[in-house]
């Protein structure tokens, strides 16, 4: 299925070392030998390939599966085909996880330095770094082992970037220090000034941005998104972050770990946000709120005040869950009228 | 009006030219040599140019018309002022198209590529192209004939992109095959990792993102677009789809034909549109939804169902649009009270 | 306070110095030669650093400033704890600004022409300007005085650029004329075509956009947001305009002077604002809207009317703001029931 221009096939594996791979066990064991060449949607999988079956309310699709073998729990067996070989498995997504990064891969461009890039004489680079074409590093800029630099993208004087990152196309990274294993997708704009103004004299006069942006371990930086630098605080990243695509996160803020912020979120100035809150696609945050941990914020929200650890909320204005539910099914009625 | 720095003008015409190029007919014959130099708006023409006139709800300003000659249907021209001279056509906004792709273009760039563009070996580049400064073209990558790639655009490994297709300034395109004739603008960002992770052990997980975006023909993608690949599956955008600026499509889409998409729009992951689509401005979709053909999503809606096709849906969550008119109206009553 | 990787101090000043600056007043003369190193904010400010108090709110949190000195009023100084030396300043914040500027800066890169620019021989720069690494001026293109172009930006063919510029990393200029003093963004998309087409014949054909984009002198634009240019008229964006990232400005759409556009707003094509407008963050405009100056736009509204001036609204769709907090008021009632 993995379409081999793009990606690197390790397979095919034999169902046992797939049951290996994946801590599966198989029904019938005199299956051990037979191959599988790819992992595939549950309703497209084929002829030597092999899906995974964990949703219990796809039960009738599941009994059209056409797959030569498919991982799922003792329990949800019961719904595949005849003929359709069965791997058990006590966390058939986990089996996923494990099988896909087993059996592909992206590959992996060589230790290099392009001649096209250019590289000031302060900046050190770790080892086994690709420096791709055209990317630039400014004075002092440091770089740590095993990192991928993209072709084209800028990292800004002083700016310091762990191990194993991998920072995309285009992308540029300034006022920036960044831990280890992060990635950067291509676009994204991190360490601009926040945007503050004060208005005196008729005229918009820009506040000195003099922050940083601190990024910890982990952390996933989507596409053309925006992460603006401090002022005279730092705007930080916690660890294991996951931000999508065109998303802004403003001066100031800080994200506790393993947030995630949907595709377009936008939070404003000096917001702070506890561990692993959750913002759906285009929601909004007025300046200087506390967002508790755990709290779940629904796509299109506009959230205007402070919202407590693990609350639910909905809506612009963001309210309860409920409470948009009531809301909602009220006005419906009174549309219908 | 068009300023030669920056467009061709390929004038002036005679009026029996710009009959001759548009299809219409001279009102007063003895015109036909009157010499045009530029096309301008209704409420800006002055003389030696020329404006079309098709909106009926305009015929007040038609009065004050001060063109040289205006292209119109012969029920309109009634309203036009005494000495501007009249041009017939049964369509005079496809005249004005006409007229306009005949009159002005944008210089196009000669066939070249250009020293600093770094090309791999095995890359493969079709006829009459021109290949900008700081372009990077990867691995078996495959251009067709006639293609303009601006400067500083990156085509990862293995992407194959077809005839007569620009690649804009700085934009970005991997793991994706495009037909002919598509128009990518700057700063687009095709084909990086869908957005998807599982909660696993106290951390988002990353799923491998192993699909592809496969592009048909015509299709136009704004500056700084998003377009990811799919997870196991594809993203497929359908030929002569039109992506405005700032859009976010996400994993596993599939567009049917004609779809537009307004700037800012986002589309969840895993949606299926069909054909005409429309969705205005900052439209947003949850994941997983069927669009019917022709639907037409009005801007800022949050679309959480199902679409039926030709429905037209408002608000957040978005509504049949007589029932948003009227929750909108009770909505107004109630904050006038 | 400010990091010396990317900033630096022109400090330390005496706090005589700092009166000089700030036009402030020591309360205790003799304290004129303490010198303080850096600027920090009200709560993390400790010794040797100053701070500035003017939010009548903040009396509690400023009687625990552990900060050197504190500028503030007259009034305000009786809430500060013993031992911080007072300045007294007029206006607090504009020495809060004085002094920034005075004590910190970027360091400008030095007038240099970066061998991997690629110059067109028809391209005019003007004294004193930096131009970095990968940048690409096409033919006749001209830029001012004193200007920075940052790595990797692209300056398309014709645009004039006035004194004092800077153009961000990655961003792309074309069909502009711009004045002086800007500073446009990374990854800012300048002059791409305007979304406009027209449904015949089974598809939507492109309607040729034949203007530019006109940038006033004191403009701010921010990462990542795109100003498309024309169809037959221009795109103006005047004097002091600050325009954040991630934002979506269409064709033909003028904006007067010192309008606010918050990050991710969008509005549609052939709107007209007045001064000093004000739009929230993820506001949106429908198409051919006047908005009256000093009209403020609350984030997330949708504006589909004409604003008059001086209005502030709120919603989607946008009404009143007092009409607004009736309607909100009245279906979080709904929502509680």
């Amino acid at each position: 299925m993995a379409d081999s221009r793009f990606f690197e096939n390790h397979g095919p594996y034999s169902l046992q070392q797939i049951c290996d791979i994946c801590g599966a066990t198989l029904k019938d064991p005199s299956k051990q030998e037979v191959m599988i060449k790819e992992i595939a949607t549950f309703t497209s999988a084929k002829e030597d390939e092999i899906c995974f079956f964990y949703d219990k309310k796809k039960k009738q699709q599941a009994a059209e599966i056409k797959a030569t073998a498919c991982v799922t729990t003792e329990e949800l067996s019961a719904s595949l085909p005849q003929g359709v070989i069965v791997l058990i498995a006590e966390n058939p997504k986990l089996a996923f996880l494990k099988l896909n990064y087993a059996m592909y891969s992206e590959p992996r461009p060589q230790a290099e330095i392009k001649p096209s890039a250019v590289i000031a004489k302060t900046a050190r680079i770790g080892e086994n770094c690709f420096i791709g074409d055209h990317v630039v590093l400014e004075d002092n800029v440091k770089i740590g082992n095993n990192c991928i630099l993209e072709p084209g993208c800028v990292i800004s004087r002083g700016c310091e970037i762990g191990d194993n990152c991998r920072i995309g196309v285009g992308a540029h990274i300034s006022h920036c220090l960044m831990g280890n294993n992060c990635y950067i997708y291509g676009g994204a704009r991190i360490g601009w000034d926040g945007f503050g103004f004060m208005f005196m004299e008729g005229q918009h006069k820009k506040i000195p941005q003099l922050g940083r942006v601190i990024i910890g371990n982990d952390v996933e930086i989507g596409a053309n998104s925006c992460i603006d630098r401090g002022a005279m605080d730092d705007t930080v990243i916690g660890d294991g972050c996951r931000i999508d695509n065109l998303v802004q996160v403003a001066h100031n803020i800080k994200l506790g770990r393993g947030c995630i912020l949907v595709s377009q979120t936008g939070i404003a100035g000096s917001c702070t946000f506890g561990d692993y809150v959750v913002c759906g696609g285009q929601s909004g945050f007025a300046d200087h709120l506390n967002i508790g941990s755990g709290a779940q914020i629904a796509a299109q929200s506009g959230v205007m005040r402070d919202i407590e650890p693990g609350m639910t909320v909905m809506g612009s204005p963001a309210v309860p869950f409920k409470d948009f539910m009531r809301q909602s099914a009220f006005l419906i009625k009174a549309g219908k009228k």
